[in-house]
């Protein structure tokens, strides 16, 4: 049986105490011949700073390279907030991201049925959400240069950053959101402001033409991005695959993981090219930051780094049985009534990370 | 009595319909003695392309540097989203923002008691809300240069937007907000991504410094882009001020407005500097679109711009009076039940914009 190396970066906050219950599951997957993995863990972000000065030393990202795929808990918190840009704890996983080439950053929006009435949003608009975002991840303006702060001849300063985008940036993560489009509902929305934005306007124009030459069996709608954030909170359910691009996608895939009212519930997968071997580099990260109010405290829902290790064993192991077995089992543990903190409603017993890690891997 | 010049720009879709609504509202005000107007109205976005093939003629925005304030519709609508970027109906907006100097946008969110069940958030967080998004509306992406699509060699195409940001910049809409939270709550949350963005370091350091000398007295916090958009849908009653750049500020406010309930009862303001003479350029708009799907129906609701009207009287002619006259009027309108299709709930009597705006004249 092949053996899977996965590299465990659990990062600042909670991520650790998040991590720790993955490695249960990991090793429940291990005994039960289910899936063998080689697993090593090392530091990212604050936790890295501390110890290298730097938030991703550079044999982290060796090991991250040769890992086959890398399962991340979260970065930062304020302990570092003062350190200068480019040794902020953020920076370590902007980093890995580029270096490594994940230019996908799939983000789905479930609103499980029994956590609806914690949305937000009323319980009709949420309920049965299903929604993908496909965000792109080393391009725009995370990472376009000239990036810099000038002081001008008074004193005063200039800040710039840049937007780039090109044909080929835009036609690979098309193609990853049509295709994903295709196993699901069969419709993308593309979301971007091309009457202000020139990388805007390239956008359409590319994603416009993928989808003629090779998804006519897609349904194709472009959004501009200030009605989507509109559209999102309006009537969710109407997207199926949202495409945009880094900048759009962070803050769009913010709103649409509110909505589902359990933040800490939901994974992210960010995905590489595939290889001439068929491979490719990934990470798989849950959607929620370090959370350094409650860090330490056992309040930490656990399910979105576990689903996490779920998307891990579908989209980079082709494991899709482990991970079926994985999801039903957060799904039966959520069924028999077990909260952790975030997802509680008034009254309801609360259980510790922990113990939310543990009644999973019963039910596995 | 001071006459104050007005230039209506109806602009496309539903703008002439709710422009002819606030020319009632202006026109009894001269009648009653309130304030008297000379008006002038001219064609903006695709309505100027139709007739002089540009969105924004020369004539028309010497008209608009002239006069003592602007009403504008609204731009835009699918006759016009083949042509080429530079002559959208939205160019001709953003040029006017430009041309006159129009920093600062200050969009109220504000969700009429009445219209609380409108949202699709849950009632209890949405009743009473009132919060006022500042946002920056002369610089960031949508002006900075370079801003282009070039060929490469191979055919394939590169596209570039630039965001700037000077001290200058930050600290004028700093003071903007700050001097509003005055005489609100007292409260700023300041909008961007400084660990991503070099503008956004900008950003956060100069609106630190201004807080620091000059209004102690407001309270200030920072949030990320990202967190910001989550939490205007989490819990939306936290925010007082809302200060953020060009482009976070059309995404957020477009949420903000949302969450209300009620689009079509939004109005914004977009105000230049303070001159010698101690008057600003100011331009005043709904924060809806111009709507062509129900463009020439009688379905859209006049209130946003009637009370962007309301905005006009109080910022640019000081006429509080009048302006206070003009909103309880719509408040009082609203109670006795007239509802347009867009805020009515089912089995509500609608009314046309037309016999929306007659109310809310016999109620003046
Ligand atoms: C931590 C930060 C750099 C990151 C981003 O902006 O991409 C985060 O918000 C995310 O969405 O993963
Ligand atoms: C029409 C468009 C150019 C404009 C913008 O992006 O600023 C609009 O969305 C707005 O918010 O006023």
């Amino acid at each position: 049986m092949t053996s899977y190396k996965l590299l465990l970066l659990p990062g600042d906050g909670i991520g650790p105490e998040v991590m720790a219950e993955v490695e249960k599951v990991v090793a429940w997957l291990g005994n039960a011949g289910l899936a063998t993995f080689e697993t090593e863990i090392d530091l990212v972000g604050g936790a890295a700073i501390d110890v290298h000065g730097k938030p991703l030393a550079d044999a982290t990202l060796a090991k991250a390279d040769a890992a086959d795929a890398i399962l991340l808990g979260a970065v930062g918190g304020p302990k570092w907030n003062g350190v200068a840009y480019d040794i902020r704890p953020e920076a370590g996983l902007l980093r890995l991201r580029k270096e490594l080439g994940l230019f996908a950053n799939l983000r789905p929006a479930i609103c499980y049925p029994a956590l609806a009435e914690a949305s937000a949003l009323k319980p009709e608009l949420v309920e049965g959400l299903d929604m993908m975002i496909v965000r792109e991840l080393t391009g725009g303006v995370y990472f376009g240069e000239p990036k810099e702060i000038t002081t001008l001849p008074d004193g005063s300063k200039r800040a710039v950053d840049t937007q780039v985008y090109t044909t080929a940036e835009i036609e690979r993560i098309a193609h990853v959101a049509f295709d994903l489009a295709r196993k699901r509902l069969g419709r993308v929305a593309s979301a971007e402001k091309n009457n202000v934005m020139k990388t805007g306007v390239l956008w359409k124009e590319v994603v416009t033409r993928v989808h003629q030459e090779h998804y006519a069996d897609v349904e194709l709608e472009h959004v501009l991005a200030d009605n989507c954030a509109m559209q999102l909170v309006r009537r969710p359910k109407q997207f199926d695959v949202l495409v945009t691009d880094n900048l759009f996608g962070d803050v769009l895939s913010d709103v649409a993981a509110m909505l589902t009212g359990s933040l800490g519930m939901l994974p992210s997968a960010s995905l590489g090219a595939i290889d001439a071997k068929g491979t490719r580099k990934a990470l798989y990260e849950p959607v929620h930051g370090s959370a350094p109010d409650i860090a330490g405290k056992g309040f930490a829902n656990p399910i979105a780094m576990i689903g996490s290790l779920a998307m891990c064993l579908r989209y980079s192991f082709g494991l899709g049985v482990a991970a079926d077995r994985v999801e039903a089992a957060i799904t039966r543990t959520l069924a028999s009534g077990a909260r952790t903190r975030d997802i509680a409603s008034e009254g309801t017993k609360v259980i510790s990370t922990a113990e939310m890690g543990d009644a999973i891997v019963r039910e596995l």
